[in-house]
């Protein structure tokens, strides 16, 4: 269904002066305001969020495609008493925005600034932060169950996209709805909108009769819902038959069969109905799921003409939504790579969980999209599913960003590592990711990953090094592989016209050196090279290592250089705790090697938001303070100064 | 539906002499037995499982329930070049029988002998291993889709009890068949025996019709499958209506919203039913899953009458089935405990993913029913509906053991960790388990938590002090807290009348010493007294630390102790690399402490299933072992002596 677009606000004109939406500093004054204004602040949220944002930069899509189910939501129930969940939470700005922090949606993203995701911390109407997909039913659920257990009255909404229900906590937490509570709201936000007028008709008929009579004969009609659950195939054939109305099929079954009743679907952009809706269900004494089909993108047309661009993005042009093209990024020479080895090689395969374009795996997938494979949000699967291709001789190339990786943890030490089967797991956004905050960095992967016997792990000190690994990776088939990498660009260096095989376990020694040892991993060897230049204006011998492996380290080289050390420092774009740092000063440990180790890598705490270059001054990460770690560990003058 | 008794076979009788199954040494020799030898053959393996598992434990009760199955798909298909993929394997045993290790039976679980589990590199007839729940379909389609990109023409059969389909790897799998491949079989091998011989005689309509006949119009009738997903209230209510057949309900929906054709469900112990249906289900194009009804413990009536006590245990008396009582287990410790708990604090509440008898929350269940939450084999929703809990003021335990934690990783991350929620995530059998092997033992959990910020960690040298950490964690609600404790009874000390708190972060120096610092933790700290007993002896002062939290340590009391100390070394149930004494060695290197530090723990290897005292000598977890180490960095005679 196409939402009516009689209730399209106007398009990329900025209102002259936001006039409701000021008075809204709490989401009483949402609840107070005329009957008559309410689609005026649905406008003013929308041409405030796409100024804005060209600024900032942020997950517009997504949000504008949520301005009325937000507004809707506030009037209709009571935060901080009643819950709203949202999955993700990318799309909480409008319901940041009407919980008093209209003011600050210029500072999203910003550091010190609003966070792009909620956060509990940032306000009382925030009842769970996320940043991940597929929580919100289980968190919400958990919330209903206590809410039970106090024997309250309040309510419990959790608002989740279509592409949460591919995810496997989103399912075990469907499986356990019925059984725990009776009064329990689902918001399912479906913003594909490949669904026409035909379908929106008998959606508002089926909604009519849902909720104003009884519940009647056309439950058993299968769903189109679950067709595009069902995955790519299914979707295209779904597609074909899709005007035919009578051959329409809803998700009423799948839910009712996990003992939600389902209402739906209806216009998400219809403020009046959506309002009526909810205050209709939250009377149910039994858990429900309303579908609503909302337009990612609402009035934004560069928004609604590229929705995956404008998902999230940085700043743009608000005229055109034109955004200045960056350096190629490790992602962008990463889905090159891949798919020019498998053109190369016919047992080579990608997989991804969802993220074809945050990944560049839609190069793989547009060149050679027999051996591609999407398998929805669904780690855990993706993993497996290599992990299967594998036992069968295949090359499987897994991408998935650091910080999703945890999602398949188990599979990585239970499934691959133990079986030692050549998956290979090309962790994107290893390290800082900035912006996006906590939920996103990757600064975990070595502490994850460094105990499960037999994995190989890795970080390029550039993008020409990155190539090599990948090829050495795609030559590697005596176990699993893992290599981290970072967000964005990196220095630059153009990769091999022919990539170079890397022996396993061996870094690079760049220059030896008596009084110095420098161990710079991956995106952080700059930095080590940086600290290296100074030091040698000071006179001291200098030694610098580019580590290239984590595990196994290259022992034989970093005891070496450690030995004639009077110093050590390493670098590390990770936490300090179970690092590559600790890595070292463990070896050196057993080898009796007892000169100190300065480390240069993040706390032991949850890194806020923020742009690189801010976070990584406040916490250490610079080429300042490894001097002033390292010269406190000098004598004042060098031997040969 | 209950399987036709005529099939039964003798209960509890020993044939005198087994004549066909040693002449079965591989699956060529199951496809060529005459037909009327089938049923003698499966006779033959229950009587031999019945009588050789009562001299080592295993899994029989669900090995039982698939002799037919796996006689069946022997066969059928050809392995190894077809694949049969079981989940968690446990019920691998019969598979084993037929592919050339019946002589070998008696040595399963024991050192060196057969894997509890399916393994790799046991037999190429064993495609795939396992030992967590939820892989099959994930790993099996993955082999399905690398057969078709070679263009051949094998089968890939995944076998999965109804259990695993509450599991979200098993969910997010399905979503992704009918898109990935037209063959495969997926059996749904379901050994809930509530359902009576109506639905028996419906399913075997249905099944016939199916098979033989056009697919007709039964198909829109609901299911009962998803109504035992469903979860308890669904079932119980279903239980009520199951005696009218025309009210009964068919998975048939739910799996052909995904895709996949539904075939039964029939008897999984009529052979000559499974081997007709098999034949034909390999002919079909789609993606199918037959149901099949099968009796765990089938043919022995202790396995029969307690079927929780016979999925998995120790040796047994095989004429009753009476086992040795044995000491009070930590599992039994913590499940009285936590009940107790609760019975003071209406705010403590108890989640377990479908192991109440292996975590002991059974107790809890049993006498506390309205605050117990089984969420089924469903580790990610269980640890973010335990966080959902905890965001609103309640005090959820959430008992896994700590190999399953692993599955929870990511939640207990970004959900738990970074949102500062209370919840108390309580690891059963951390540490090595033993006769189950490598996918069992819990030797990783200090390294995939150690690295989050504001986790506790903590591990009790005893019973008593285990019950004060549970009660100090019970009362902690600053943030998330973490118990690992092993598998079995410890030193049996009994707990206190009343609990005690323990001040977090503050370990337990039981005697100071200037020559030797011994740090033990929680199960290890025996052997680390036995070791200080000895060296006592020798003349030299040794200081012995319980340290009580592997994170925060105690680093005051450990400096402390350290400084003064020639040689230290630490005692963990874990792996080495990321592990506690890894956390020594950087918390010293931080302070200065040069002192060498020895490290008794497991390798940096996958451990290898067998007895306790056997694994623990061959890796050097001995008293003996940590004396050599020690003394070889100690003066030969002590100042003192």
């Amino acid at each position: 269904m196409t939402p009516d677009s009689s209730n399209s606000p106007a398009e990329t004109v900025p209102l002259p002066n936001p006039a409701i939406l000021p008075t809204i500093k709490s989401p009483a004054d949402v609840k107070n305001l005329p009957e008559d204004q309410l689609e005026g602040l649905a406008a003013e949220v929308r041409d405030t969020l796409i100024n804005s944002l060209s600024n900032t930069g942020g997950h517009l899509g997504p949000n504008l495609g949520v301005v009325e189910l937000s507004i809707a939501l506030h009037r209709v129930f009571n935060t901080p008493d009643d819950k709203f969940v949202f999955d993700v939470a990318h799309q909480g700005y409008v319901h940041k925005m009407l919980t008093g922090r209209a003011d600050k949606i210029d500072t999203i993203r910003q550091y010190k600034g609003l966070n792009g995701f909620l956060l509990r911390t940032e306000s009382e109407h925030d009842c769970y932060g996320a940043g991940h997909a597929g929580t919100a039913l289980s968190a919400a659920l958990g919330m209903a169950a206590a809410r039970d257990q106090k024997k309250e009255d309040t309510h419990v909404v959790a608002v989740a996209g279509d592409a949460a229900f591919t995810c496997g906590p989103t399912l075990e937490a469907l499986n356990n709805i019925a059984e725990t509570t009776k009064r329990f709201i689902v918001v399912l936000n479906d913003n594909e909108w490949s669904i026409d007028k035909n379908v929106g008709a008998i959606a508002k008929y089926f909604n009519a009769l849902q909720t104003h009579s009884a519940y009647s004969a056309v439950r058993d009609k299968a769903s189109e819902f679950v067709q595009k659950v069902g995955g790519e195939s299914v979707r295209k054939f779904a597609h074909k038959i899709e005007r035919s109305a009578k051959n329409l099929l809803f998700p009423n079954v799948l839910f009712e069969k996990f003992g939600l009743r389902y209402f739906g679907p209806i216009d998400g952009h219809n403020l009046e109905l959506l309002v009526q809706t909810f205050e209709y269900l939250k009377k149910q004494d039994e858990p429900v799921v309303l579908h609503i089909i909302t337009e990612k993108g609402r009035g934004y047309q560069p928004a609604l003409e590229k929705p995956g661009k404008f998902h999230g993005l940085g700043p743009y042009n608000v005229e055109d939504g034109a955004t200045e093209p960056g350096a190629p990024t490790y992602s962008e020479i990463f889905g090159r790579s891949v798919t020019d080895f498998a053109k190369k090689d016919e047992k080579i395969l990608a997989v991804t969980a969802a993220m074809p374009g945050g990944t560049k795996l839609d190069i793989f997938k547009n060149e050679i999209p027999e051996r591609y494979y999407d398998v929805g949000i669904a780690e855990e699967h993706a993993a497996l599913f290599a992990s299967g291709l594998a036992t069968q001789g295949m090359r499987p190339f897994l991408a998935i960003y650091s910080t999703f990786m945890q999602r398949a943890f188990d599979m990585i030490v239970h499934d691959i590592a133990l079986q030692n089967l050549p998956v290979r797991l090309c962790m994107d956004r290893g390290g800082l990711s900035g912006d996006d905050g906590p939920t996103h960095h990757g600064l975990f992967d070595i502490g994850y990953l460094r105990h499960i016997p037999g994995l190989i792990h890795m970080q390029a000190k550039d993008e020409e090094e990155f190539v090599d690994m990948l090829w050495t990776m795609a030559n590697y088939d005596d176990g699993p592989t893992a290599i981290r990498y970072p967000r964005g660009a990196g220095t630059g260096a153009k990769p091999k016209a022919e990539p170079q095989l890397l022996e396993i376990g061996k870094g690079e020694l760049v220059q030896s050196g008596s009084d110095v040892c420098l161990i710079g991993l991956g995106s952080m060897f700059e930095m080590a090279e940086a600290t290296a230049a100074e030091l040698k204006k000071d006179g001291w011998s200098v030694g610098l290592i580019n580590p290239r492996f984590i595990k196994p380290l290259d022992a034989e080289l970093i005891l070496s250089e450690a030995r004639k050390a009077k110093v050590i420092c390493t670098y590390e774009d990770h936490v300090l705790a179970n690092g590559f740092g600790a890595s070292i000063i463990e070896l050196l440990h057993e080898n009796g090697i007892t000169t100190p180790v300065e480390r240069i890598g993040w706390p032991d705490e949850f890194v806020e938001h923020g742009k690189p270059d801010i976070l990584r001054a406040n916490h250490g990460l610079t080429v300042e303070n490894a001097l002033a770690k390292i010269r406190a560990e000098l004598p004042s003058v060098a031997a040969s100064a």
